[in-house]
C-alpha cells in the first residue's frame, strides 16, 4: 500500500470564534476558567450574543495539528464533518490552504458547522465553549478506508468520544489501521473527557493505542490518582509509546522500560498556550513518521509547542520546518 | 425629533479575510498592491481558494467608522445589508457586541454576506478584494426614516456610489437627513470609486455634504490635479467642511476661509494602516456630534488613527475613550 500522508488525524472540525472577556463574564455565564465545555445549540446562540467582537479562525484538536504537520514539511491530512456553510468552507480552505487535505463528510442538511466560543481573560487564560454542530455527527462512513490505509500515523483526539456516531467512526478508523499495520495515536484531549470516558478509554489504550498523548491532568486523571509519578508508572507497558507534556517543566516519554525526559523549549513570553499539546504532537508524530529516534521525537514536539505559545493562536505562525532546521533538528 | 445617535453610517456590510500573501501571488492574480478592487462571486471563489489560511473579521469602511464612534462611548448605528449566513451573524453580532447596532435588510435567497479578501504582503500592504453579495443589494428600503432621524450625523461611504440601488439609498438618507436638519458626511472612500463617479459625487458634494473626508489621492482625483494645494483650494466652498487626511503629514480641515492643520499622533510603530481613515472619520465625527471645535475633532481623529494603524485589524482594540482621557483630549 502506498503511504500517501505521514499523518491522517480524526478530530472534531471546528472554527474557533475568538473575544475579550472578563473574570466577570465567565462568573455570570457560569463558565469555569481555562476549561472546555460542550454546549448544546441554544446556549452557543445565547453566549455568542453575549459575547464581545470576535475574530474568527480554523480550529480544533486534530485540525490544529495536522497544520503543525503540514508546517514542518509533513504530508497531514484531516477527517471531519463540517456543515454546508460559510464556517465549512473556511474550515476546509484553511486545511487545503497550508498544503493539507480535508475530508470527510459534509452536511446535507441546515445543521451548522462546529465552532469553539473561546473568551480570553486578561490574564491571557482561554475559556473554551465548543458547540459541535455537523462535528459531532462524523459517522464511519466519513471514514475512508483508502485515506486510513495510506497514511502511516493514524492520530485520534480524545474528543471524539463524547458523540456515540463519532466514537463508532474512531473504532473504524483504529480497525482499519490495525489491519493495515498503521500505527494508531490517541490524543486524551482533556481531563473531563478521560472522567466521562475512563473505563473506554483505558481499554481502547490497551488493545489499540501505539502513540498516547496526555498531559498531567489528563494522566492522572485517566488514573484517578493524584501523583505524577503514580501515573506514569500506571502508563507504563499499557500503551508502547506514552508521551506526557508538563507545560513549562517539559515533557516524559515512556516506551517500555526507558523513560526520556525531554525539556521545554526556550519561549521569550508566553503569549496564549492554546494549542500547545496539539502541537506538541504534530512535532512527536512528524519525527516518528521519519523513523526518528523517541529523543528527537520529543525535542521536535517542544519545539513546535514553544513556537504556538509565543503568539495567540492555535496554528503555527512560521514554518516549523525553518525553525527545526535553524535549531538543528 | 429625539436623538438616540450621534453618528448613523451608511456603508457595505464587509466581513474581512485576511492571509499574508507574496509579491509573486499579486502578480500572478493581477492585484495592484495597496487598492481596493470590486470582484464577482466566481472570481472571489477562486481566490479565496489560492489565499493561504485565513483569519475572519467583520470590517467594511463604515462598520469600522460606527466601531470607532462607539469605542468613543458615542451611539454609533451601522445600516447596511447583510446575508442570511454566518458571516451575516458575524457582522451584526460584533456590531451589537461593541455597544453600536446593526439594522438594514437581511437578504431572503441565498445571497452571501459581502466579503473583503484580503492580501497582506511582508511589507505590511494591503491589497483588498471586495466580493460585495449581499452589500451591494442595499435597497432603499433598509432605510428607515426613523434612524435617519434620530442620528446628528449621517455618515455615507463613497463606495457606494458603485451599485445603482445603494446609490438610490444614499440618495433617500440624505433627503431624509437634510429634511430633518441633521448633518451629512461622506467620505469619498477611493481614489478609483471618486474616478469612476466624479461628476455624480461632485453634484452631491455641492448639492448635499456638510463634511467630506477625503485622502490624497482621493481630492486630487476628485479635481483632476496633481497639485494638492490646488484640490484643496477647489473644494474650499464646495462641501462646508472639508477634512483632508494626509498620512504621517497630518491633516487639513478646510472650512469656509479658514485652514486648519492638524499633526498626527505620534505612533510608536506603524503595524498596518487599513482602517487609518475609518478612525479618522469616527473621532472627528464624534467631536463634531459633541459640537466641539473643528481642532478638537481633527485632533480627536489623529488619535482615533493613530491607535488603528499601531495593531493588526482595522477597528480599534483599546477603548479610545479612555485614550482621549489620557491624551487630555
Amino acid at each position: 500500500m502506498t503511504t500517501l500522508y505521514d499523518v491522517a488525524a480524526i478530530g472534531n472540525a471546528i472554527v474557533d470564534v475568538i473575544a475579550p472577556a472578563s473574570d466577570d463574564f465567565l462568573a455570570e455565564e457560569n463558565l469555569v476558567k481555562g476549561s472546555m465545555m460542550l454546549i448544546d445549540d441554544e446556549r452557543a446562540v445565547g453566549l455568542y450574543a453575549r459575547m464581545a467582537a470576535a475574530v474568527e479562525a480554523s480550529g480544533g484538536s486534530a485540525g490544529n495539528t495536522v497544520a503543525g504537520v503540514a508546517s514542518l514539511g509533513g504530508r497531514g491530512v484531516h477527517i471531519g464533518r463540517i456543515g454546508r456553510d460559510q464556517l465549512g468552507d473556511v474550515f476546509a480552505h484553511d486545511m487545503d490552504a497550508i498544503g493539507a487535505r480535508f475530508v470527510g463528510g459534509r452536511m446535507d442538511d441546515a445543521t451548522p458547522t462546529g465552532r469553539c466560543l473561546i473568551s480570553v481573560t486578561p490574564d491571557g487564560q482561554r475559556t473554551m465553549s465548543t458547540c459541535l454542530g455537523a462535528a459531532a455527527l462524523l459517522s464511519p462512513g466519513d471514514v475512508d478506508p483508502a485515506v486510513i490505509e495510506s497514511a502511516r500515523i493514524v492520530y485520534l483526539e480524545g474528543y471524539l468520544f463524547d458523540p456515540d456516531e463519532a466514537r463508532r467512526a474512531f473504532a473504524k478508523a483504529a480497525g482499519l489501521a490495525r489491519a493495515s499495520e498503521r500505527l494508531i495515536a490517541l490524543s486524551l484531549s482533556d481531563a473531563f473527557v478521560v472522567d466521562r470516558h475512563r473505563g473506554g478509554l483505558q481499554g481502547f489504550i490497551d488493545t489499540e493505542v501505539d502513540v498516547l498523548f496526555a498531559n498531567e491532568a489528563e494522566i492522572t486523571s485517566l488514573f484517578q490518582t493524584d501523583d505524577f509519578d503514580a501515573a506514569v508508572a500506571a502508563v507504563r507497558g499499557r500503551a508502547r509509546i506514552a508521551a506526557v507534556t508538563c507545560g513549562a517543566k517539559g515533557s516524559v516519554i515512556v516506551a517500555g522500560d526507558t523513560i526520556h525526559k525531554i525539556e521545554a523549549a526556550p519561549v521569550e513570553k508566553v503569549v496564549d498556550t492554546t494549542g500547545a499539546g496539539d502541537q506538541y504532537a504534530a512535532g512527536f508524530l512528524f519525527g516518528l513518521a521519519q523513523g526518528r529516534s523517541l529523543d528527537y521525537c520529543g525535542r521536535l514536539g517542544s519545539l513546535a509547542a514553544a513556537e504556538v505559545i509565543s503568539h495567540y493562536g492555535p496554528r503555527p505562525q512560521v514554518s516549523l520546518k525553518d525553525l527545526a532546521t535553524v535549531a538543528g533538528l
